[in-house]
């Protein structure tokens, strides 16, 4: 049975894409691993006509999910809750519990905090504990409570969420767990959903391999394929019922087959992750300039990196490559601060400079300016040392602006590390 | 007279959140250029029922265009023209010249390839020569055409776009230009925007000052007010037409009494904008731990920041800390890593390793772990050092995860370095 879900985003500043909606995608992965069909995502404004008429129009559709996030806030822009109640036919009460619990969290925000009138912010964060009548109610993470409304008649459950995606997510995950909630979503059909994914393929390359899966593998139509190109890796997620597994995984041996050195996770696993995983009693440095901290601080957004994580130099100047990782002046003289021999020793610095025995070195033009025809804007050269070993040295020509250069320019460093302590010998 | 809009975005890939919507942002931009309010932006699959829904509900709503991206391409899936013309009431025709055309294209683009069928190919996109009656065709930037269909009756302008931004962005000007389009905008009214900036203020401080606007200021009510927290900072965004100017400055006025020192920005300008102008000639280093290169990469993230960004070191460890910034390990073992002596030689260290005359030093605890009854996850210490100066440490205790955490210290940070270099004496 196909069970359907719609989303609606409010806020203004959503709709008016100063902010980037980052819960419409994750609810729709969410309800994806549920085996519930999304039929839209819609953001509207802060306008409780507009929403109360995509509530309706949603409900009209027949879908049996709606999830809101955002306009749960204190101020008088946030009404989602008031539109939802409206939208329901339920008055709104004050729910005597949850102000108390609203304001015990308030309290522990503003301990310490001087000059604040708690009265004033409690009677702002009244709102905020009114609720639906018959709503069960969804602990705050942050001081916004959500709530989950049982269908009145035939309508949807509506799942009524804050905005901020650490708020929303683990509120979530409550959610599902109601009786409103498991209600809506039963006699859904099962689905499975694998991700693999790709460093240095072109979508080309693989379309022409999925063509070819197409032709050879029985039950391909089975698969739901969709691929997409993310941080300089092709993502490519795979939904299907549970009977088309032998054609999944037929189209695995036929990806490791024609792509063995492109295709680096088949579990979901980020290059993070399986770098994290590798780094695991090692000492690891980092020499950047291009990049001015951004490997470290992709490295250090692991919880537990500070266990093999040293730390690092951001070498932005040419004096700051020579005083501070020992690279040799003369060497930038000669090969210009973008070269490989100055990402040798940068690496190398790194490595003698923190005691390291794994260190990676950056150098690279960002752009706008700075490029020239040997050398134009794109270009970074990489280094990558292990102790007791030839360090590893490469160019590329990266395609983007400053900020696409700089990014990828860290995911390319990962893949190279990743190779690096791949290729060792097991202990 | 307000001219209401909406954006229908269709393409499973979007509707699931494998690949982002670019086109909603962009054209909610233009159509705010334009003086023309958004009501709803709606992610939509490739499902034709689906699409001819929301099209009515929109109609049906009063809004007076659509714009629609995405389903122009030749394969099945691609449907929007088709449901467009249903939706309409108006027959496909196929355009002989526009076939005509689509076949130049094709032509081109598969000079010089090998084993291509041209005749299959043209057969597969014959299908995009095939128009609604009455419509105007947008000559394409790729190999689908656009399409701008008039109203039927009272109904909606529809204009109807290709899904990669680099199509649809240009023939969206020329769409624009339509008589049709140029007839459903007629008679908008002009609007203002402007975005203040605060840092240091809670939402509900705010939404005081706004209550106290909305009974003091004459034409309040003719101010749209949205508010979001962005990177630790309070964004406000007016809109308004050109007679509430006389009420916006109020406003503004009556913001800068209650908060002189959390408003930053009135003319929307980042803080990062504001440190930039302020480092000019300027010599400026990081010493960063806990963010571990974000405080370093936020400031090379703007082109010529080469200028003032030396560099910086992340010492991660207590040894980096000691033997890369020359902090005495004493200090570490006497007050903890994560100290105000520790951030304050930290910061100086990072002045004297980089002769640098400007320097932050951010020490804290990002969790999960390392968090103590006395200094909680989110304890974060800050030095800021301008040399020939004592040296600005504070100790804050921010909210969130790990990742907050750091995001949030590189906002503090930026904000304390603004107010150091804002209070020197002039030249």
């Amino acid at each position: 049975m196909t069970v359907r879900a719609a989303i609606v985003v409010t806020g203004t500043e959503v709709l008016t894409g100063r902010i980037q909606d980052l819960n419409g995608p994750w609810l729709a992965d969410r309800l994806l691993e549920l085996g519930v069909e999304l039929a839209y995502v819609t953001q509207c404004g802060d306008r409780a006509d507009d929403i109360e008429a995509q509530l309706r129009f949603l409900a009209d559709q027949g879908v049996d999910l709606i999830i809101t996030s955002g306009g749960l806030g204190p101020t008088a822009d946030d009404l989602t809750v008031a539109t939802v109640a409206r939208f329901a036919g339920r008055e709104l009460l004050l729910d005597g519990p949850l102000e108390v619990r609203i304001a015990e969290i308030l309290r522990t925000l503003m301990a310490g905090r001087d000059g604040v009138d708690f009265e004033a912010v409690m009677a702002a964060n009244r709102k905020q504990a009114m609720v639906p009548a018959g709503a069960e109610i969804l602990d705050p993470v942050g001081t916004a409570p959500g709530i989950v409304l049982s269908p009145t008649g035939d309508g949807p459950t509506v799942v009524v969420l804050p905005g901020p995606p650490r708020e929303l997510q683990p509120m979530w995950s409550r959610a599902v767990e109601t009786l409103a909630v498991q209600q809506a979503i039963s006699g859904r059909t099962e689905y499975r959903q694998e991700t693999v994914r790709m460093f240095g393929l072109a979508e080309s390359g693989l379309a022409d391999t999925l063509r070819e899966a197409e032709s050879r593998i029985d039950g391909f139509s089975g698969l739901e394929i969709t691929t997409c190109l993310r941080r300089g890796e092709l993502e490519i997620v795979t939904r299907y019922e549970p009977p088309a597994a032998g054609a999944y995984a037929a189209l695995i041996d036929l990806l490791r087959d024609r792509h063995r050195t492109e295709l680096f996770s088949t579990d979901g696993a980020l290059v993070d992750d399986q770098v994290a995983a590798l780094l695991a009693g090692r000492r690891f440095a980092t020499a950047e300039s291009c990049t001015a901290g951004l490997l470290a601080a992709r490295i250090a957004d692991r919880a537990g990196s500070s266990a093999y994580l040293v730390g690092g130099v951001v070498s932005y100047s040419n004096e700051a490559k020579v005083e501070l990782l020992g690279v040799d002046a003369a060497l930038i003289d000669e090969h210009g601060a973008v070269s490989e021999p100055v990402a040798r020793a940068m690496a190398e610095g790194a490595l003698a400079r923190f005691d390291a025995d794994t260190a990676v070195g950056i150098t690279g033009i960002a752009g706008p300016g700075g490029g020239s025809a040997e050398k134009p804007v794109g270009t970074v050269c990489f280094g990558v040392a292990l102790s007791g070993r030839p360090t590893l040295v490469r160019t590329l020509r990266l395609p983007g602006d400053r900020s696409d250069v700089r990014e990828r320019s860290t995911t390319v460093a990962m893949h190279m590390l990743r190779n690096e302590l791949l290729s060792l010998p097991p202990d």
